[in-house]
């Protein structure tokens, strides 16, 4: 997260909800004010954080994003929105940037008031902690129910510079396409107008973040925002040539890790499920169907079984929207135990049950569909529904 | 189901699944051939059965009915659909009666052939043993996972004459908003015609089946059939007068019962979650926010932990994809232990959260949900998601 230059982070602990023991107030800065850009969720109901930092990146500016868990400040109405105007104006007068050039985040509960006390009491700790280092406590405190932070980073030349992308996130429940991710920050040095930005970000989630399912439900609070503080030197982009697609290939090989390890850490998830469309009308009709299979309840508890129950595949295909030909259609599975396939041309084709089961009880399985029906490709990532996704859920609250 | 004048039934196990120890194959045949309507899944993956049924009604007309359990016949190309044949032809040479009046249904694990030589050889008994009293079989023969039967009947005076309607269904899981139950059989001595009669069934369909959820999956078996046998000798109804209203108005009475008994016996359900929404813009949006809370997992985990936690039930309407004003929305919690007030105005009430507990610790919880936005009403249906669904569905094949 801080190994593009120029950026700094820290996480501390300022008590936002008791029962919570480990740090819950992060924040990121840029020596230096970026082009950033954000995609946020598709939800009418928006957290009041998210309507702020809505207000705030319509310049496409940013320099620094303050990120709390514990508290969704979401549903909270006139106060919720002057917390969230707080929880900025306190990171702009200890820092010295411009209050809208400072993003808000939060995650956690939906419908409580924040106890925004804690926070500004914590800021100063907050700031004067901030370093290259920080971006370890940063990425624990915006964790909720994840059981793994999530961190990563990639380096490209452009220009004959080398560009550095940084990136952090948390999951894990709430999840579903379109915005899959809670939060999700990703700061570069990259030189980059803000138009070309925004689009590479848009153009790289939708082939990541907005593919991954955890639980079909999509919360009031997503946010990917991207911060990119041109100290890498490069001659600007600020067309989609050459730089632009090498910037955006590596900004969507970035997320789609991110994305896996999300639908990795899925409430409750015991494995992570890939599905690889091949041989669609087009890409797009690949995507669809693909985000239809990884988003079925049905599919998701069969794999927790270790089933190979194909049907369901067909069958969650079957309502989502996009054409196929069901009696063309090839399905396979595959994981680090091997692979098997299990159906060809729509029809049960034998095969070792013992084996498939095998090849399902892996850490990560890959779901391979063949359409026989044009070129068109597309991947999703989703989990299994475990026990666990319904005992975390049945009592989130307390 | 067979409280209409001329109705006959009969249930018999056959043995399409050696572990089943219940009743498998049903019948329903009227005496005399009926005006007929259906509606049918709307997933692409269709099973044979569906397909050959959708042949067989195309003209308005049907007499009898053959269902199974235990085997889909979905996903299993041509010889599937020879033996979705072959199960017509077999109750056609029985009955004499025309082949293209007879219906097939089949529920069960997709993508296995149907042991065929066990329907024909039962064909014999369960046609001898036709009767009045053989709904009672009949209605156990079509469940899957249903821990109990469905079956009702409703009577309304229409020009004179007592009319009635009976039916049967089986939940219950794969289903989902469009077509909600994977069988749903209805039968009526009415005489109207075939074009109101599908009119009739559609209309109800639309604010009864087609509003639950237990899972989120449509199936590839869907099917709701009913036939109209004219034997109450009423003036048939041949447009939308009077007749049509008070006929209408008590099939999505009686659907709407067979509905919530679906949802109440979803896979693994503690308790049925009934969603009314008012002051909608219009009718269709109510619907639409009352389906998508009904759908989410959050909120159906919520309500398997008896957790009052309405954020989730905001965050299901703000991605339904219907308009509301969310700063004027209040929800309450109401059973048979009383009701609860928790939002008001899209903000946290204070409320006494172990009375809410009480509230929804009963096997029917309606959320009551105002919008304030204009005098739109609507319903749905759905179930909460506990272990034991997870359990079911993780091994369901073997």
């Amino acid at each position: 997260m801080t190994a593009p230059a120029g950026f700094k982070a820290n996480g501390i602990r300022c008590g936002i909800k008791e029962s919570r023991k480990t740090a819950d107030l992060a924040l990121i800065v840029s020596e230096t004010p970026c082009t950033a850009a954000a995609v946020f969720t598709g939800n009418l109901v928006k957290a009041e954080p998210v309507k702020l930092s809505m207000e705030h990146i319509a310049d496409g500016k940013a320099q620094a994003v303050i990120a709390n868990a514990g508290n969704a400040n979401a549903c909270t109405g006139k106060q919720g929105y002057e917390n969230a105007v707080r929880m900025a104006k306190s990171v702009s007068e200890e820092l010295s940037v411009p209050v809208n050039d400072v993003l808000v985040c939060s995650t956690g509960v939906i419908g409580q008031q924040l106890n925004i006390e804690a926070v500004e009491k914590g800021m100063k700790e907050l700031c004067s902690g901030l370093s290259v280092q920080g971006h370890i406590p940063a990425r624990e405190a915006i964790l909720t129910t994840d059981t793994v932070y999530k961190e990563d980073e990639i380096r490209v030349d452009i220009g004959g510079h080398t560009v550095t992308i940084g990136t952090m996130a948390k999951g894990s429940g709430m999840i579903h396409i379109n915005m899959g991710t809670m939060l999700g920050f990703i700061t570069t040095d990259c030189a980059i107008s803000s138009a070309m930005l925004f689009s590479a970000l848009k153009e790289s989630a939708a082939a990541t973040y907005n593919c991954i399912s955890v639980d079909g439900d999509t919360s009031t609070n997503d946010t990917l925002v991207i911060m990119a503080n041109g100290l890498a030197g490069n001659p600007e982009i600020s067309d989609k040539g050459s730089g632009y697609k090498t910037f955006c290939a590596a900004l969507t090989e970035l997320n789609e890790r991110m994305a896996r390890k999300i639908a990795a850490d899925g409430e409750g998830a015991e494995r992570l499920i890939e599905c690889c469309v091949a041989g669609a009308a087009d890409d797009r009709a690949a995507r669809t169907l693909a985000k239809s299979v990884v988003s079925s309840n049905l599919v998701k508890a069969a794999f927790f079984g270790r089933d190979a129950n194909w049907g369901r595949i067909l069958c969650a295909m079957g309502y989502s929207g996009a054409g196929f030909s069901p009696d063309k259609v090839c399905v396979s599975f595959q994981s680090r135990a091997g692979d098997i396939e299990v159906c060809r041309d729509g029809s049960q084709i034998a095969f070792d049950e013992d084996r498939a089961s095998e090849i399902l009880n892996e850490k990560e399985v890959r779901i391979l569909v063949n359409l026989k029906d044009g070129h068109g490709v597309g991947k999703a990532w989703g989990c299994d529904l475990t026990y666990e996704y319904v005992k975390i859920n049945g009592d989130y609250r307390t």
